[in-house]
C-alpha cells in the first residue's frame, strides 16, 4: 500500500461530504469528583470537559478505500497531529490510533467544519478527526498523517496515557502495557444549571443539564432535590435524539429556603444505571467519573 | 411481499449454516435481589436465569432476503411461537418483535442445534430464534411464524410485559405504552460458587462466577471477601472471549472462620461499572437487577 497526500481541497473534491452530530468528551471529564476521593494526575475538570457539535467532512472509510487500505480486523489506523505533547517528560508529536473496525464505521470523519462554520484553530483547523462515541483524545486535531498499522500507535499519548486501571494501581506501580485503553465512553449525566455553590431565590427553579450514552441512547434521567431520597423524571430538551449526541434535560422544581442538595442520575437504552459513588471507580489518572452528580446550592 | 413457508430441512438446504456462541439471559435474572427491596411481580430468579451456549442455524437476514423483505429502518420483524402464554389474564400465542436493524445483524439466527446437538423440546425444538445481546424473551422458541411489520408485535408479551419503568410506577398505575422495551441487556456479574448460605471449611476457597457485557465486553471483574472494603482482581476462565458470550471468572481466596461476606462487581469495555445497591434500580416488575452481587457464607 502506497503513501498518498491530500490537501483539504482535494478531500472536498474527491469524496462525498458527510455531517454528523457528536459529543466529544474528555476521558477526564468530572475528574474533580474523583479528586475528592483521592489525589489523581490530570487537569481538574468539572462537568464542562464535553461539547456537542455538528461536524462536517469526509468519511475516513472512503479515504481508506481510495488508497487501497486493507479491511482486516487486526489492523489499526493511527493519526498524527501537528501539536507536540509532553507525556511523562517525553516530548513527541500527538499520536493516537483506533481499530480498523471502528475506523471503517460511516460516522468516523476527517472534519473541516464545526456547526456549519470552518474549524477554528483551537478546534483543530484546518483538518481534524472526529471519532464519535470515543474519548475525545482519539479525535486528533491539526491532522497531518494517517497510517495503517498492525499495532496501535506507539506515540506516548496512545501508549502511556488514557488507560483505565483498578484502584490499587498507582502512577508508581503502573504497567502501561496493561489496563483498558479508553475508547468507547460510559453512561454519564451532569447538572449544569444551577452551578455548585450558587445562591438562588426561593421558589421555582429550572434545573438543566446533559446526559450522554452515545449509541446506547439515554432512556431516562432522574433528578433529586433532596439528596437522593426521592427522584423525579426530567424532561428531554433535545428533539430528536441523535445517535452520538448528548441529551439535554430540564426539571422545574420548587426549592425551599436553606442549603439544598441536587442529584442527577441517568439510565441508558439497555437499562444500565450509573454507579452511585465516585470512590467505587477511583483510579489514579482520574478517568471516567460516572458517579451520580451532586450540586449543593443555597436558597435564600 | 408474499408469504412463504420453509420446513427446517428446507432452511438447512437453502441457506449457509452459521454457529454463534451467545448468552441467553432472562430480563428477570437476579430478581430476588430486587424483591429484598420491595415486592415485585415475576418469578423469583436468583443468579441462574442465564445460560451460555453455541447455537447453530441460519441467518434471519438470509431468510429475509430470500423472501424479498424490505430493509427499512422503521420496520419490525415479529416472531410467533407455538406456546400459549397468559399475560394479565389474556391467553395468547407467544409473540415478540425486534427492529429490522437488529434482525439484519449477522449473528441473529433461526436455530435448530445447541452445543452441537439437536435442540431439545424445552430449548425450542424444532426451531427457535436466537437474538444475541437481547433479553431472552426476544429469542422465541417453537417458532411457527416470522412477519415483517410496520409496528412492533401487538402480542401481549411484547406489548404488556418486559418493559422497564421508574420506581414510582406500579402494576396499578402502569401505562404499558410507555417505559423502555427491554432489548439490549446491561452489564452484570454474579458469584455462583460458593452459593449463598453455604458452609465452608476454613482455608483457601475458589470463588467462581460469571460476568456479561455482550458486545461491550467485560474488561475487569473485582471480588471482595470482606463485604466491599477491599477488592481483588478475578482471573478470567474463558479464553478467548466471545462477542456475545459470558466471561467466567475465578478468584482463589483464603477465608477466615466466621460469617464471611463475598461481593462481585464488573466493568465493561467502556469503563462502565455496576450500580452498588438494588434499591437504586428497583422496578415493580423486577427487571434488570445489575447491582453488585453479594454472597454470605459460614466458614467453619
Amino acid at each position: 500500500m502506497a503513501s498518498r497526500s491530500f490537501s483539504v481541497e482535494e478531500l472536498k473534491a474527491t469524496f462525498p461530504t458527510r455531517t454528523v452530530t457528536a459529543v466529544l468528551q474528555c476521558a477526564g471529564n468530572r475528574r474533580t469528583d474523583l479528586q475528592q476521593v483521592g489525589k489523581t494526575s490530570g487537569d481538574p475538570w468539572d462537568v464542562g470537559a464535553i461539547g456537542n457539535a455538528e461536524w462536517t467532512g469526509v468519511r475516513l472509510a472512503d479515504v481508506l478505500d481510495a488508497v487501497g487500505a486493507p479491511d482486516a480486523s487486526d489492523l489499526f489506523v493511527a493519526f498524527t497531529g501537528a501539536d507536540e505533547v509532553d507525556v511523562e517528560g517525553e516530548e513527541a508529536l500527538f499520536g493516537v490510533s483506533i481499530a480498523m473496525s471502528k475506523a471503517r464505521q460511516p460516522d468516523v470523519l476527517l472534519v473541516w467544519a464545526m456547526n456549519g462554520e470552518p474549524l477554528t484553530p483551537e478546534h483543530g483547523a484546518p483538518l481534524r478527526m472526529v471519532v464519535p462515541g470515543y474519548a475525545g483524545v482519539r479525535s486528533a486535531k491539526w491532522l497531518t498523517r494517517i497510517e495503517v498499522r498492525d499495532m496501535p500507535s506507539d506515540a506516548p499519548i496512545q501508549a502511556h496515557d488514557y488507560k483505565l486501571f483498578p484502584a490499587d494501581v498507582t502512577s508508581d506501580t503502573v504497567d502501561w502495557s496493561r489496563g483498558l485503553t479508553i475508547n468507547a465512553m460510559p453512561l454519564n449525566a451532569a447538572i449544569c444549571v444551577p452551578g455548585s455553590g450558587e445562591s438562588l431565590p426561593a421558589g421555582e427553579v429550572r434545573i438543566e443539564g446533559y446526559a450522554i450514552a452515545y449509541d446506547r441512547r439515554v432512556s431516562r434521567v432522574e433528578v433529586s432535590v433532596n439528596g437522593g431520597r426521592e427522584w423525579q423524571q426530567a424532561t428531554f430538551a433535545d428533539d430528536p435524539e441523535t445517535h452520538w449526541g448528548w441529551r439535554r434535560w430540564t426539571l422545574d422544581a420548587t426549592l425551599a429556603k436553606g442549603r439544598q442538595h441536587l442529584v442527577v442520575r441517568a439510565f441508558d437504552g439497555a437499562g444500565q444505571g450509573q454507579p452511585e459513588r465516585p470512590d467505587t471507580m477511583w483510579n489514579f489518572a482520574g478517568y471516567l467519573c460516572t458517579a451520580w452528580h451532586h450540586v449543593h446550592v443555597l436558597v435564600e
